[in-house]
């Protein structure tokens, strides 16, 4: 770092960026990096470790904007510092396929870490990173060997602290005793309806100090010595740590900083010219002064950090060959060599043993089955471990003073719970899975619509999976819940019908590289289905046809569509049809978003061109695009009822004899 | 209340009830009640005001369950206290259309206040009640005449002080100083995955005293003096207050208490009968001494309570009528009388202005013309004001220090705020509505889930609702939200096409008494649509034919169905069909949700029996229910990106020339 440049002209340099930047596009949010642009430079110029000419180097310390609507300060730093982001790039922020969308997102911008904009979830993010840091570090680092060993900085305003779901995650960092998290506050008392103190009033120090984390502040958010020495002090804690900096919103803005004006709108030609002047800024729009690029420039100084690491990882691989080839393929994101022949295996234990039991608990069965071979599998419930079966046989749980424990107790959180994973993910080295009720995907959604775009190796296991769960009623029973995650764009949901449809479910979810999994599962028990002659490679394509009609291949005169809790159901409809003279064949349809992706003749061949029943209990309209005009659903568009599950289902004509009824209808309307 | 019966035996009754209630369902949560019976027998025999005659009297104090699964606690107090719930209905625990279902519900149970269960949202509605108490009495009380005047009672456990919606609401709660709220919290240290300190170590004091609340205790939450005299000391506070009551769960139990096996099942004819020995409780199930229902029953003391506040009520009649009668209207729901005629000069305006303007200010112009009629219309944004335009002209915002204020700034708290709302329309006096981008429906999903249930009249505003938002990118553009809201089921979804329809979809949602509606707008401006001869009656139908082909009626090949800012696209297309020889009808669809509930031949009659070509800028999966084989759908099916409005549309090719291409692609596939 050349001394000729003091860090005030740095931060000026990043608000005159923003302000060009956001004004050059006509849109975004100045107000954010003009104020926290001294304590980005405090925490970049200091102590951020990182290469810009290699982001994806593991020893670096991760940054996240957990208020994402500043970009423009991610954008002007990742440019200073030596990224991969040109001053065209700056440029053209906001435009089409840009280098710099509107919001950070990961795998567009090299240097960002995650996506953010959704409020509350970065800092969720951030908590999963410091997590996944703090378990690969004690699994992995050994004696003089700190191989896993960064920090992670969150930038978060008033917006993340109201949102609840920084409520739950901060909870759970104070709980794991994440010390190597360092939250920077950008406490600038405005949010975009105006000044905060009419609708959060919090004492911010009070509320961190009863998650277990350390409050330093509040401080001068303007002071770069002050944020610099408060970080220092922050790395010295045993705890998380939040940093309060005071800020002025849109600082340098004679006009507009300290109001909500600064937040969302370009600040206009004059008041930007108001503002070079205010701050001491003589260059022109996007110019910035050769000194100023040589203070910034952290690629030495990162290529410097990252030789000291490889050698490091060098002795390392010597030393423990074995720990390193292991830390190299999870962190690859890649599975166990005999990871084919473990699942192989138990699907041909499975469909030998052709049990009859709830799916959840042959999610379990999965787990046992696949878990030993995946040290890299993490996982727990939103405390409902002894109904989602989310652990398994000999795995402890994580504790801060057990980080080698796997399955994680997230407590009732569960929108905390995926953002968090979301972060585990982003980090790498573990497969994250959570599970709650279907019902309470509700709670997580927005995570898991990250996990989509981001595209994500995150499982969300979600067990009682509609009125089968019985007497506790409409609040716990999901009706539309599928349908509604099934058109997440990216989501695969599978909601497998028996113990071989969850173990390819699984491992469906597992090897998958670039998206998240839904695995839905019953809370009643689910009668192993007598099949045809069909393999994992059938079941893998999402739907399939289970059984043929009973008179052979090509006679059917209708076809079950079905999934989960009524493939039983369907299988016995298709018995009963036979003493009507109806031959029908059978398709179970585990995942319809993998069956929608398999091309346009295999679709039609297991669809057929005969009337098509599909059964779901939960709501239909999604499946008219499967039936379309010739057909109908049997299904459900109202709320359950609390009563056994037995009586619900003939409540709500999920029955042998009442589909059976509606194929007749179906097939007599058409003569 | 008989002094014969100590309050510990009507501790042990509660106790007893929810043992045998959960053991005869074989299903239930008996821990809760066994835990909080003490607390429940210090606030019902010392504080509560209620009329068990008159669940309905608006003098009553509110009790909530916050922690749902503890129905029987709630079931039991009801019985023992003097309300219609009979112990044939306690012995019916969870049976089909039973009073006492799984979770307390709303309208199934007299006395029950709101639907719990999913964790965290009770006490999120205990704080709406509190605050449309707080407004209510306000607006009405004069100097002597408190008629509005009732505490607000919630009790809650681990799990709602994890889950993050507690925050949200809690933080307002001490923002607003609502002092009549009083939180009863079920210290227990267990949740269901054992002892919560691994997962939830918080100091609730701390937390607390951050939102600005009084916090009493710890306190012994088996003693039932020091329960009743922390709720005396919480009275006399200028803040809400929430008391901190260490508890053993199934307390009396020699085997489960104090562990989590006590909460979620059966306890054993074995144990329950260890049970009944230890708390020495020697009558046998369901069978409670008549000297205990003589000590609880509140009915005349409920009637003495009400007959003083008639007498106070006919005097307040008398001193002011006007705002007695006003009340009357309020508390009932009704529409002031002239509510038509404000629609209906709306309508006439709109209609002849025909004003290009984006839906959201539309929804704003909405506002401008029928709240001034509407003193209940009560609502807000969450931090977006200005873009989600939910303020009109004049309107104040609400404030501790101006409760007669009537915008809301619920900060960015979305979930917290949907569930506040339920809570407002609970209480009733007030129609709330709430905003929020419609990408963060995601966030108050289950509340919005939960206000269909209750059948509650919340409006759900959401603005940004596409693509057309522009820049801000894909963590900011719905696709699925649409569709995944519409299934909700009860939940009307309206999505205007400009001013008229606007104000049509904002009447319904006002005139709905029986479930909620969610209002979508465009960030962009959507151009008037001419249409033909069409009147507020028809919008109503939530679809109609806005156009006929330009041939005339009947005359069309193809019909073309739209939502929103594609009404104006379509009917682009339906001019440009004209040249290349086709007839085009013009279906707009603001409300596929009501357009659902009209009669078969009105629908067959507006849909028509051509190809339908449904378009819509998000996902597609739901419009094959009208399409059916006959026909396609535009939409999208993938995420959206960072760019300029116009340049998505084309990317998204939802142009008039993609879509004119598309039609006669499916009338060339059909010749």
């Amino acid at each position: 770092m050349s001394s000729s440049v003091s860090s005030k002209v740095i931060a000026n340099a990043i608000r005159a960026l923003a302000m060009d930047g956001v004004q050059k596009a006509k849109s975004g949010h100045p107000g954010m990096p003009m104020g926290m642009a001294d304590i980005a430079v405090a925490l970049w110029t200091r102590h951020l470790r990182h290469n810009p000419k290699n982001p994806k180097w593991i020893g670096r310390d991760r940054f996240l904007l957990s208020n994402g609507h500043g970009s423009m300060l991610q954008y002007a730093l990742l440019h200073l510092f030596g990224y991969d982001l040109s001053i065209e790039d700056l440029k053209n922020f906001r435009q089409l396929h840009s280098k710099t969308p509107g919001h950070p997102e990961v795998g567009v911008t090299a240097g960002v870490e995650t996506s953010t904009g959704p409020l509350g979830q970065g800092i969720a993010n951030a908590v999963g990173m410091a997590l996944a840091e703090k378990m690969l570090a004690t699994e992995f680092n050994r004696e003089g060997f700190p191989i896993i060993d960064n920090y992670t900085y969150a930038f978060l305003g008033d917006g993340c602290l109201m949102e609840g779901v920084s409520h739950e995650a901060c909870s759970l960092a104070g709980v794991w005793k994440l010390n190597k998290l360092i939250a920077l506050y950008d406490d600038n008392g405005i949010s975009i309806d105006g000044k905060v103190v009419n609708w959060f009033a919090e004492d911010n120090r009070k509320r961190f100090e009863s998650y277990g984390w350390n409050v330093i502040g509040p401080i001068d958010g303007h002071d770069i010595e002050a944020v610099a020495e408060a970080i220092a002090e922050a790395k010295k804690s045993d705890k998380p740590t939040i940093i309060d900096c005071k800020t002025v919103i849109g600082f340098g803005s004679p006009n507009r900083a300290g109001t909500s004006k600064a937040h969302g709108e370009a600040l206009g030609e004059e008041e930007i010219s108001a503002t070079r002047k205010a701050i001491g800024w003589e260059y022109g729009p996007f110019e910035i002064p050769e000194e100023v690029y040589k203070a910034c420039d952290a690629s030495e100084q990162g290529a410097s950090l990252e030789a000291q690491w490889t050698k490091l990882w060098d002795k390392y691989q010597v030393a423990y060959p074995e720990l390193a080839s292991e830390l190299e393929r999870r962190l690859a994101g890649e599975l166990p060599e005999n990871w084919d022949d473990v699942v192989f295996d138990a699907i041909v234990k499975a469909a030998g043993e052709e049990k009859t039991v709830a799916s959840r608990k042959a999610s379990q069965m999965a787990l046992n089955a696949l878990a030993p071979a995946l040290p890299e599998l993490l996982g727990g419930s939103a405390d409902l471990t002894g109904s989602n079966l989310t652990n398994w046989e000999g795995v402890e749980a994580l504790r801060a003073n057990n980080m080698l424990g796997r399955h994680v107790n997230y407590g009732v959180r569960e929108f905390g719970m995926a953002a968090i994973d979301n972060g585990i993910a982003l980090y790498g080295g573990f497969i994250p899975y959570n599970a709650t009720f279907l019902t309470f995907s509700d709670y997580e959604r927005n995570a898991m619509r990250m996990a989509s775009l981001m595209k994500l190796r995150n499982i969300f296991v979600f067990t009682h999976d509609s009125i089968g769960l019985g007497e506790d009623g409409p609040t716990h029973q999901p009706i539309e819940h599928m349908n509604s995650l099934r058109i997440i764009p990216g989501m695969d949901l599978w909601r497998p019908a028996d113990t071989v449809e969850t173990l390819v479910a699984w491992s469906h979810a597992i090897e998958r590289h670039d998206g998240p999994s839904s695995l839905i599962f019953s809370r009643q028990a689910l009668p192993f289905v007598e099949r045809g002659d069909i393999n994992a490679d059938d079941i893998e394509k999402g739907g399939y046809v289970m059984l043929e009609a009973p008179a052979g291949e090509g006679m059917q005169d209708v076809t079950l569509v079905a999934t989960g809790s009524e493939v039983a159901l369907a299988s016995e409809v298709r018995k009963q049809l036979v003493a009507l003279n109806i031959q029908a064949r059978l398709v179970s349809m585990p995942s319809t978003n993998v069956f929608d992706r398999q091309d346009e003749t295999y679709r039609s061949k297991v669809l057929g061109d005969k009337p098509i029943i599909a059964i779901e209990a939960g709501n239909t309209d999604l499946w008219w695009k499967y039936v379309r005009g010739n057909g109908t659903v049997v299904g459900i568009d109202r709320f359950g009822e609390s009563a056994p599950a037995s009586e619900l289902f003939k409540l709500f004509g999920l029955t042998v004899d009442c589909v059976v009824k509606t194929v007749q209808q179906v097939l007599s309307q058409r003569k």
